[in-house]
């Protein structure tokens, strides 16, 4: 019998540290994590420290027998590993804010995750990504990958087709926020929801929405429909859908699906606010030093409320969640990115989707949906084709590739346009992206 | 044996009409057409007289033993049938017009088989080709419905799945274009190249390419690539494509496909056209005039020469072959919009797709392609999922189903620009589009 | 709220019934029900009145507030009910007996739910059961017909096919006792084994299997495989297979594969008991009449021990632990026939298959397992083309489709021995297959 | 330009190579074979000698410009060749006739290419085809292998799966000789019936049968049904189909699935038969020693009338048409096994099926035909999951894999018995089974 679990988190220095930690600890009972190994790169060296030290307080205050490491090694700390949970950000801030800049002055969508910006956190993401799970093959092969690190659809498409590790959930706090949003409309508590889940990352979709097992789908769609009840993200601007159109929809979309259904308004939204506060990764640049500030008061021993409004709202909740029904085999359902297995038909069985599984001590099983509803079918399918090619362009850094995952990215308005984004993009991530560049190398 | 073949052709008065008049009389030892009838509604009398005599006068000069005949009635021209074929327009260049008109004011493509106006002309269309095929069921079931009326695609995916009449064959002129673009980019004649083409009407890829049964697609795409040789059709502005996309995508895009893959530059092309030349109707308006008036005279016994201009190069080709090959059951290959029957993995075996099949007296047999290249599965499934909705909105004239439609298009930017284009769109094609407004007929 | 729970149990006359009352009396805490009502045909008159008076004294007995009614009439019994569960048997033992012997005298097996016999039970069942639906579509829409008439995939197949009845679930206790089964091999409480199942009804795999959530394959399969640890049902003799064959094989196989995998040594068991002890159904013809004299007693109170051999191990568990979950949407997994949804790839969608399901209040959601091994995945194919083939034949009477059924059975060894024993099994049922004598209606 | 073809026929020895030296000198002008190159092994040399002095004085009474050489060497053989045809027999008749003895002698189906018969010809086959292909992708890495050798199928899956050389046609003259069984029950000439055939090899269906182009599946169906109109295979004895079972099945089944749909009959017709004939095996030995002592004769310059009687009616028409239609990228339609590429729906893309194709210079292109109908899916799927494992056996030469085809062949009726059919033949074959003996080569 294990006698305490061993956590590695890469990317340990972020500023959302504290909620796992508080989320390990509200759940020490069940899941007796016994060490939690916090990994950062050395320019990372003074965020860590902060963070770790804080994360130790918070284990002493608590008083639970969780010790806090810090380490600037995989190597070293990876051996013996239960879970490895990832989120970090390659480039830091600076870079995201690039990706939001950058295809703005084109007119364009800029964004962490979608359009040209999520393409390009993928370029920067993928091949540390399966750097670290060929790590985790080599000194802890039993142990399960916990991505959070966007964009997580691409990544876990990227990990199942391009690495032969099998143990990776990705994950992401927008199901929760749809199931909440709708408790929210409905004026219920959240746990009485509960949401048939199905879709890509952050194109994910509710299928069935049901209170207290009952099939209330039309009710939640006329709420959510309801002006009145514009539910969102942190990062996401607050915009209001067309009642017909959710009506016509016949299932929930998520936050994100704004920038699809609704282009043109976020796109101007995202305008006027970059010229007014500065693009989401500028606002969120004064949000972090402000907590990392907080962080360093030693007196701190918990996790501060300003935390909550840094965007990441569920996310220690669905980490923890996970874990501790992979660690006790408790068979319940969430919804995490994982290998489609046929589940949702007309996606490849090895890609990944974003779906209602039960999770087991073995891994989740996707509970199998059948078809998309043909009005969002077409879209998934273009999404999914997108993450594909990215995942192939981050993992061979072939030019070509590359411009043709941003020229099929639907909110690119053109190969020209992807052209000069593209060229744009790589020089000024060239830091980070040396797949691309390596016939420099010499 | 047959004594001789009965055609019906319904929208007999269009310009086209001597096209395959033409195509009747070279191939008339082949495909003995004893009967052609020209059907048209009242309000197209005059064009119908002109272009009806204008056939007669072609018949004689050519000394064939076919006789043409003029009707306003399907009662009266379809019993006997053996092919009915449609070239109609509802609401004529008119409504065409506006299809264009209207979204570019929005600042969205206006374009006749593509986006707002696409959609409109499907749920204009879709109601009649409907009724036809009621009528053909009733008068001559056994008769082969050759649609040319756009938007094909989507008229031919409403016909397999709202009626039981099985003998429905799509044509388009685009993928024979291609063949001959490839060919003038290669400086060799149209008849050494072959094309597997594949996907949907109007987004039809060449999946492989041979010369003189070699393949040759590498050297093909290169040349598409050149900016020198572009190849485009006479409604479609002749834009290059960047040629390090070409290379990535692997497969031969068709003219169409610069509405997605080069939206901005097509919209903004569009809109400096419109400015200064009309829209594509509003310059065909001008043609047609032209046409009608040399048809008239009555001197003329053979195609003119300005017909070429008109933009339908190769419609009688196509259709004359088509309907050659099911008479005489000559199983060559042919691209039609066909029952997939399985032949594109991933779309359903029910609907219509444009397809490289043999043809054989008991209709069209798609060939397998498996799945199509990662890169344009999403697109294509993206516009299918949009021909059905709009198929199902056409046929039922439901509101939602029509801005679900709208919204779900890859050329219209928001579920609120849907809905403004919507709303005037159907205002303004109100006439045409009984379906919708039927609660007002009492 | 609901106030109670009402059950319609359809064949309630059957000896199984104190297992059912067991079970209820066993859940009323979680699951009140408040009203059984035992329904049964005018013939069946005197084993339901003893069956039902002894179901009457045990809730009595058990201090519960359940009212057991009988009752000869859906049209009085089904109104209200929240589940109606099905039980019979047309034609009784006496039919049963038939199925077992004309085969054998063909030298083909003879069985319940396999070959010819399966076909001839699935005949006589399958338009009764469409008739219940019927009636509950009519009288009491929101129930759930819960399944256990065999052959119960193929009666599921028909219901979801044939009917627009989506509340139905088919039950069966086999993979409870393949758990159970593989529990004893491995000496350890059945209820920390858990096992993935899929594939069809009695044609089941146990795709993995967990020991306190731990994958133990390959020990079970070993456990399985060795001689000494043969599992089997009351019905089935217990053979043991090469244990080469199962390592190969590479999934739990459930005892009813030995009428495909061992079909000569299971006809010549069956030959042998035939003679000795009369078929199972003679056999249980004699254990039924003893269970009866014993129910006849009134001053049983409780479910006697006997009923135990009668060979329905763990069906009260299976529809009492069904219709708990339903009604509390405890959400945890069982194993039920239910419609496929893309669940084991290559099964059509809506095709009844027997899987692992999440049991929810909107009903099962069965776990998507992708593609089964290869090796499996024929004979599964074939199976579910024979149901298919013959819930069609069933539902129609045509009798070339019932010749089809028969001869694509891979118990039967050919078109003309399946025209045979058709031939003498048509005549033999006459009674209960009106759908194939209509024409002698008059 | 080509300046003529060089075709290397491996098993040159074969009685079988006059029709197919017939076949090139009928068809000189249009597929100028210049080199035609026999391959042998060493212990067949004296057959080669004869058949090939005899192949070479047929080109020089014919006077075409078509040498034949003798080898014993691919090494030396397979450079420059355009096709390579193959039709050797690894173990030759004796081998055979145990493939046909051994099953005998336990009541079970012995056949050259289905049942245990059909599983040791693979085992033996697909080992030496597979070097083959090394020889030909290292040689001449741009000819077709176009093989009859047997069992055509699983040869055809095995080297889509295991090798990268995607130039393989398999070939069979069963879909021609039903064309002619069709045409003879309807008392016309053969070339007037067209048949679309998919399936398996030796499991092929006519899916639609037309005359002159028209459908007249029912008709032909009718007459294939009539016992007066039994058509077989020279090696498949001649029985009558249940006429109701025809016309319920709805397609037309080859003459081979008599060993599934009448295996009885056919176990007792070959019982007979070798007691009072010997096995088929046996029979063709003696007619290739009267065709070799023919063939001997200096006199002899044409193809003698007794081959006809061999079997192979339709060989040399089959593999010509195929080569002339690559050669000359005639794009008619030819039965072919090939990649299925979703034609066949169910069928793995990748896996090999037999079906009307479009036969192009860049290959055969299957025709689309959707889903099987229901009754003949199952079987077809078994076959399939048969092959693919014993592929597998062939390749890895494991034991239990091997045990595992054997166990799930329809025809073989138990593990037990799988495993004493498995154990005899694999001693009887050991000379040319190594992969399953490897240990013992040290
Ligand atoms: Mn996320
Ligand atoms: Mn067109
Ligand atoms: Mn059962
Ligand atoms: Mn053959």
């Amino acid at each position: 019998m294990k006698k305490g679990i061993k956590i590695v988190t890469i990317g340990g220095g972020s500023s959302y540290t504290p909620e796992l930690v508080e989320g390990f600890i509200k759940r020490h009972h069940a899941l007796p994590v016994k060490e939690l190994w916090l990994v950062d790169i050395p320019e990372g060296k003074e965020k860590l420290e902060i963070v770790g030290k804080l994360a130790q307080r918070m284990a002493a205050e608590a008083g639970i027998d969780m010790t806090v490491h810090l380490s600037y090694s995989r190597e070293e700390a990876l051996p013996g590993a239960d879970f490895v949970t990832t989120q970090f950000r390659v480039g830091m801030l600076e870079a995201r804010a690039k990706d939001e800049r950058i295809p703005l002055s084109y007119g364009v969508i800029g964004q962490e995750t979608n359009g040209p910006g999520g393409l390009f956190k993928g370029l920067r993401t993928i091949p540390v990504i399966i750097d670290i799970v060929h790590d985790i093959e080599r000194l802890c092969p039993d142990a399960w990958l916990v991505n959070f690190t966007n964009p997580a659809g691409m990544v876990t498409e990227a990990v199942l087709r391009y690495t032969n590790h099998e143990r990776i959930v990705g994950l992401c706090n927008v199901p929760v926020g749809m199931q909440m949003g709708v408790a929210e409309a409905l004026g219920v508590d959240g746990d009485r929801v509960r949401i048939d889940f199905a879709g890509l990352n952050h194109m994910v979709y509710g299928l069935n929405i049901y209170l207290d097992g009952n099939n209330i789908k039309q009710q939640a769609l006329e709420a959510v429909a309801d002006p009145a009840n514009v539910s969102t993200m942190k990062n996401i601007a607050a915009l209001g859908w067309e009642p017909e159109f959710i009506r016509a929809l016949q299932v929930l979309p998520c936050p994100y699906h704004r920038y699809y259904y609704k282009t043109e308004e976020m796109l101007a939204e995202e305008q006027a606010a970059a010229e007014e506060t500065g693009t989401r990764a500028e606002v969120v640049q004064g949000v972090e030093e402000e907590l990392f500030a907080l962080y360093a008061d030693e007196t701190l021993r918990t996790k501060p409320e300003q935390l909550e409004q840094r965007g990441g709202a569920y996310y220690s909740e669905a980490a923890c969640s996970l874990i501790n029904s992979i660690y006790n085999d408790t068979r319940d359902i969430q919804p995490v990115n994982t290998r489609n297995r046929g589940a949702v038909a007309g996606i490849p069985a090895e890609s990944a989707v974003e779906i209602s599984s039960v999770i087991t001590k073995d891994g989740p099983r996707p509970i199998a949906v059948d078809e998309l509803p043909v009005a969002v079918h077409g879209l998934v399918q273009q999404i999914k084709s997108f993450e594909r090619v990215a995942a192939e362009a981050a993992v061979t850094g072939n030019y070509e590739t590359a411009l043709l995952a941003m020229t099929i990215n639907p909110l690119v308005p053109s190969d020209t346009k992807a052209k000069q984004i593209l060229d744009d993009m790589l020089e000024a991530h060239r830091e980070h992206l040396p797949q691309f560049f390596q016939s420099e190398k010499v």
